[in-house]
């Protein structure tokens, strides 16, 4: 990045209050910003460190008016940097190399869209289609018959098995799987015999996968995650999960198979919910807890077992005086036997 | 799959109520069947959704009669699905082109089985062993004089480590790790020096790893995973740590370092077990617990620090009448200070 | 390993006990090992092992000294075994094949120390830094612009992506994705809008990363690990987390963006962080709890909420009481009704 203030600020469609000349050359938190760089301020409790900044100018609200640097006011400081990002995205990212490299192996019965770019040691087996845009990075498997929509892209390592289909727009994060078997099994006696996973994955529109993350193909039909929805880094999907659009799977978390999930639910980090349940719309699930219930729609839950987040404050809140509780309950029972004393007799005598 | 109500019937040793020649493309869940898919009936809790299945037909118990779709009577519906997913399976399942692929790399000192296939992008380093009919598929790698047993299939991006021996018939899903280092290092001040991992891991037969599983080679001896023991997707298996036979590690879950399971033990997903433990035969982790000490054989530990289920249940039980209870003592208090009020005197005055 | 129980006692500095001559085949756990293995006793827990083991000889302190077996007698027991164990690693290691494998793809514009190794299918995209000495095993990636310190080792299937940073003689075993996007999306009604993440991640020097683990890149500025800092298999680092020097993070913990941990913390397998809180130097997570807050310096911390540990173990212990607590609260409250009812009176009557 190598501009300046006023051009940021034209950007933005912001207001430059102090010298709009100066040179911007990246972006950092207002603790982090290093002579040159900008910074923000979109809440208020890092006010206190624009004295001590090191940046060369500062993206804030309309109120913001007092700084050794120069000010760009903009409506909504979020927005204004979020459009920052997308101008230091466009400069720095460079397209792929366009078309297949030498080193991938495209099967030859491979229905291929336009501009499809598939970088080296990447491997496309018999009958996969890949829609428009698809870009497959160094290192990406596309199973037998698996679907990948317009515009998706499969970052290095990523593993879409056979049968699977991935919507359209969506990124795929180095070495997700999607599609592996599901963790089925039937006992006899003591011996556990495979269930054959003989379902698929179904990812829609705009879905985004982290890292690492794995989604487990279904037993029969579809493991399903619904247009819109982001799932993090290292987060397992068992079979025959179904999430809804627009959901949010944080980092670490676990959904066990059969689960299903509503619209807009958010599941927290290291979350874990165990299967056969259903989370309604809207419902969230707090970091770290263990949901072994249904969850009724807008609802939050927390703890394990997850109860409504309010409740889990309280256990949580009594919990924690419950040390000195017990010691209370001791001193009432020496106090009640005081009092029996007193009354020189035993309940029993009382008439 | 393209069949008849009767073929099925004639598959799983059924009696056909109705039309035996309604033809069957798919099976299904009964609220997820689509027209001309199949459906089946092993719980009674499902039986209400029977009125509105869009299935073509049901598989169900015995007893099963009404319904206003074709019926395929069974002894065991469980035991006739799995009939039926395995003729499923062998409609889906073509067998990897045979032989090596022209872009696997085998070393020319690996010591090759009959039948062995290995698809793009394999890589098999000096002195592996490969069992007859052992299944690469594209990028597995198996490093230095690892040995992997007949008819076990790595899945592709597989990673096996040098020294690593993995048993018969075992099936290691994509991007699973087997062999990393051990996480050891001995402190010298603040700096942590790495303790060399020299030892190895060693699969029985029938093991399955999940997807992006990660289990650790030994400080020296060996890792070990018994016969016929499932490990699903995202676990962390330390250093030394050894499982016996026909143990199931649901996802999520970690073992740390030379922690010991006996047979058939069943650890619940997220779990996670403390390094230098011992979990004995038949003992089973519900999802989400922390074990901080062994378990006896046949005990089930629920929580964090994990104990006996039926004790963990009573402990969160009288945790959500805790709020209460502080109430209750409140209130006691201040009945016990009315009393002594009422005595006209205090304890040290009473004679 | 072939030796005898006399070079091993010159390669520790020790003073042996018994017959010199005996051949050492390997190093093995006092109840693991075979005949012709050394075993060693580093703590007193194990000495009653030492009558039945099948050990060839046994390596431990100055005041062991009655054994049926060969002793080696050194100052400090752990650090002789680093010796044999560092011994055992020279026997077994071999140098991968110097330079670039055919099947390796290097880009030509790359800057490339002295003595780089790369192994089959490794990509080296444009514009990457190659330090002397770096390895990269089969399958690695690195992205445009990354670095990779001299001396730094790449395992199997790594995938380093474009501009992240990595010092030197730093360990990334296989699987582990440095540099994947951070996950932060902004809501605009029920839709979410990624935000592009530009940011980078930095290593310092002599830090390990483990299997499958995930490293994000920050939104802006750099998510950064301090030399000397390990970190297990499965862990997730969020965008902009900071970790100090000689820290330590075990394995399936996950730390959410934004957080900073200073020097020498220790973070607990399964353990989770929540974002944008600060952790200080020193101070300890224990496994499986989830921290909502700040953590000063020194301090360890349990649970979920993470308490302070000693606080934490109180309010554990009291749980176990409380069901029998409500017990005693129920027998005083009929012990007050009695009272009450003794005294021939309501509170309301006193006078």
């Amino acid at each position: 990045m190598n501009t300046t203030v006023g051009e940021i600020a034209a950007l933005v469609g912001g207001t430059v209050l102090g010298d709009a000349s100066v040179r911007i050359t990246g972006l950092n938190g207002i603790r982090e910003a290093m002579p040159g760089e900008l910074t923000f301020l979109a809440d208020s409790r890092y006010l206190r460190h624009l004295e001590t900044t090191q940046a060369a100018a500062v993206l804030g609200s309309r109120e913001l008016r007092d700084a050794s640097i120069p000010i760009i006011q903009v409506d909504d400081p979020r927005q204004g940097i979020l459009r920052v990002l997308l101008r230091i995205q466009q400069d720095l990212e460079r397209a792929p190399e366009p078309g297949m490299h030498a080193a991938a192996l495209i099967h030859p019965c491979v229905t291929l869209g336009k501009g499809v770019v598939a970088g080296p040691h990447v491997v496309v087996e018999e009958g996969a289609v890949l829609g428009d845009g698809v870009v497959l990075h160094a290192g990406a498997y596309v199973g037998r018959d698996a679907t990948i929509g317009p515009g998706t892209v499969l970052h290095a390592n990523v593993t879409v098995c056979s049968r699977v289909t991935i919507g359209a727009r969506c990124v795929i994060n180095h070495g997700a799987v999607i599609g592996s078997d599901g963790f089925g099994f039937a006992r006899h006696g003591n011996v556990q015999i495979k269930i054959p996973q003989v379902g698929t994955v179904i990812l829609g529109d705009d879905v985004e996968v982290g890292a690492n993350s794995a989604i487990d193909r279904a037993t029969f039909g579809a493991t399903v995650v619904g247009d819109g929805s982001k799932i993090d880094n290292l987060v397992q999907i068992g079979h025959n999960v179904r999430i809804g659009k627009n959901c949010i799977v944080c980092g670490n978390a676990g959904i066990a198979g059969s689960t299903v999930l509503g619209e807009n639910v958010t599941i927290g980090a290291g979350a874990g919910l165990t299967g056969h349940i259903e989370i309604g719309d809207g419902a969230s699930v707090a970091a770290y807890s263990g949901v072994t219930k249904s969850v009724p729609p807008g609802c939050t839950v927390f703890g394990y077992p997850a109860v409504e987040l309010e409740r889990g404050r309280r256990m949580q809140g009594s919990l924690r005086q419950l040390p000195d509780a017990l010691r209370r309950i001791k001193a009432l029972e020496a106090r009640c036997a005081q009092l029996e004393g007193q009354l020189h007799g035993t309940p029993e005598d009382d008439s």
